[in-house]
């Protein structure tokens, strides 16, 4: 019975399907982004006098943004969790009635929390010089480990369905901490920044699916919980979504290579000033 | 119940021992021509002024090759899989019976898919130079865990025999996608070559191993599902298939050493075209 | 009822509040010590004409230093918790009544010895150069590694809540020998030195947690062993502890950094010998 | 009861003391003689025209009669499992009872199998130059794992204090894979081989250890087999044990660099042919 009130608690709070499609939404918006970013770093690389993003300072800068974006998300998220109309509003101990209050908000402002020290982290190490680079993988990549620490412990007493694609979602996440921490060493390596960005798109869309799946919007029959072949169907369906995520990558990289290709050769750069014609 | 109803409908698809000995032939054949390319490869390496092969130009089309010959297998595999008489027809959802239609049929559809997806990348890779090429290895090795992963999920409700042969398979697949990643930065060293080289060997002919033990052909007899003794045996007895793996491979390399040394030391080249006679 | 028993003999002799005060501060010290050494390292080696510090010679003396008193505290602790009234004074085997005599103080004493071996080595490869330096990292991972083996074979036969803070603690315990067996191979990394160090202070932290939640001081209620609600706050409170961890760490690198700079720049160094005036 | 005929069976065939004892001796012998070995390559590698064995060739040559030590070791284990009085004498099936013949005994060759393959290449690596050096680690990294993987499929079915000695001789066994398996990347790092050198010190001695708990010779009583403390108390004679092989290592290390310092700077060489006075 504790279980069932559990469930309906979550439910209520923070259990439906907007809930899962925000967060969603960001990733995919980081992961789109990196998908078109890393390949125009890579390509500006191999054609060095190619456009102004290409240069050093230029991704640098870029970093400290993305950093500026990374801090004001997560600040606005744990906002959110705190002062929504159901949420605890900063009190995390019912004395009254002797329980904790609102767990579930706290837990996700925690995740938020770690998120923008990472993005405090990226301000700090890209815009002085007093911290390492490196710096900002590691403080990411422990963002990342700590929301699937707490995913980890966030999932007893819930029906097996709604587990499993949880589950799914911990490999996505556990996967991109491991690449994150690995660019601490192998910084600026093309191959570890794809495979984080096409995590980090199958974790966006992975959460859009949750939501789909858990709180099916416009009235659509719930998914039956205890059916073993929609566990096997989903199981699936996560791989596809991931091949969704490389084609999205590949996409996306054709472009960008093909852009720069044509900036670097007959027209003035799009994305910058240093154009060919002052050259001349 | 539900589970005798899902092994019989296993059975009828794909659970026959074709369907473990194609798989199985496809490993055994790229393992056994990695178990010639890489010992070559070395060879020519050590041996610079050595056969057309030898040459960096060769191998990177030796690459491009094998990509076509990856994406083509994976293709073929996944039109089968689907209009095989009895598979899906790419009906996905079976709307009058309310069930999903075929999933295991869809599973090894998947399967192939993300080992057309690393052909397409080879192919990419070594056949233009937008793509890093470390990234063929990136897709391999997911495409190697992706397998492995779905491997994982497809053995709820098997007897305690059919789970336990191929948990002994999951050890070579993860353990060759490792090794794989490994790759991505150690890219060329010869040892990781012949470690995935002896795990695609010994993928190869454990799927055959699985087919005779599951589905005894020529009315031998079944062996018994839940003898401990048995289990004991199987996991030796992979071993045993490993040890071979090194067999073939030792072989492979020693004839393939000699016939490079023959080759760059007084006859002709075999292999390629650069023959010494035209350098006197 | 056997657990019981062995519940209330482990309450006796080391489960009280100081049992866990006294290691957890041994570990804040190192922590906070740690988030002032590794910053001013860092500092110095980018302003090369810096202070006496922040010379190699200086902080091999430091890790000397750092080694005696490793291996002093070691020794204190092991002793004590031999010759402590209720311990075992070196006795190991009860032959009256046929039973081990005070394993939980020998599993103390036990994780004691590791720490002064590695104290040991840290003298030697610091003090002589007959040892290669790296050992002292090495030796410092197997302690930590041997400190949560032990705590894994600790944790039968006791309460939920109990075994999930001390499972938690194990997090950091295991990541630490992770991170310090990286540290063998990337030595001297900043990045590795400062995830070392956030962890020491979030193991030394959340010592002085279990013991506020286990045994609470001041005639605090007892916290509900079993309520699941209990465990989901202290998993989440771990997280708040880890971020704890890394204002406390921000503040000192700032301080350092700037301490560092006002050295380097206008007045005579405030940590050493070699103050710019006598360039002059 | 199919169990405690299983466990008599296997009193009779390996479980004796002797069977623990003769592996023991085996892994001690190689583990005493690597601490001796990697402090000498150490010591001469630091004083370069020191004695003989210094020499990379030296090392190289006793590398290559380390492998035929191994591989005669090797075959010996394999013979002697297969024709002890009852052994299975090569005979696989008992065609008449139906059932698998002395498996346990074919477990051990098994074994004994890989490392003779490692024998095999570390002579070929070291003998020829046709195969890369590094292929000595990764076949003696394989055959540890495979040890280790044929131990975990070996436990069924015992009691409780006998799957718990051998549960803890695993982290020997699978830390000493890992170890071995970094050195491929690492080579020649000194603190690998000595962690190497320090898990097959303990291995050997934990199979001493193993033999006198499961198998007490000269009539001492047994252990109680499911006493809670017993397993407590072995989890920690385990990290005496590997203190104790630090100790070893220790003298064997301060002995070896005196002897080649002494040797280096006043008398004639102990260990080789090309003495100093040749040179005067």
């Amino acid at each position: 019975l504790s279980n069932t009130e559990n469930g309906l608690m979550f439910q209520k709070t923070m259990g439906n399907f907007k809930g899962h499609a925000l967060p969603g939404s960001f990733f995919l918006l980081f992961g789109l982004w990196w998908s078109v970013k890393y390949p125009l770093k890579y390509a500006c690389r191999k054609n060095k006098n190619a456009c102004y993003l290409g240069s050093r300072a230029g991704f640098q800068r870029l970093e400290f943004v993305e950093g500026i974006i990374k801090a004001v998300f997560a600040l606005i998220g744990m906002v959110a969790e705190q002062f929504v109309p159901d949420g605890p509003h900063l009190k995390l101990y019912n004395y009254e009635e002797k329980h904790w209050d609102h767990l579930m908000n706290w837990q996700h402002a925690t995740m938020y929390l770690f998120y923008g020290i990472s993005g405090l982290v990226d301000i700090v190490a890209h815009g002085t010089n007093a911290l390492p680079v490196a710096m900002d993988r590691m403080m990411l990549s422990l963002a990342v480990f700590i929301e699937g620490f707490l995913f980890c412990y966030h999932l007893h007493g819930r029906a097996m369905l709604d587990v499993h694609v949880h589950q799914l979602l911990l490999f996505a996440v556990f996967g991109a901490a491991v690449c994150i921490f690995l660019e601490v060493f192998f910084r600026g390596s093309i191959v570890l920044e794809m495979l984080r960005t096409s995590l980090c798109i199958l974790q966006g869309s992975w959460f859009w699916q949750i939501g789909f799946v858990l709180y099916p919007p416009n009235g659509s029959p719930e998914w039956n919980q205890t059916d073993h072949t929609n566990m096997m169907f989903l199981t699936m369906c996560y791989c596809w979504h991931y091949a969704f995520a490389f084609l999205i990558l590949a996409v996306n990289y054709t472009i960008v290579t093909l852009a720069v290709l044509l900036c670097t050769k007959e027209v003035p750069c799009l994305f910058g000033s240093q154009s060919k014609r002052h050259q001349h």
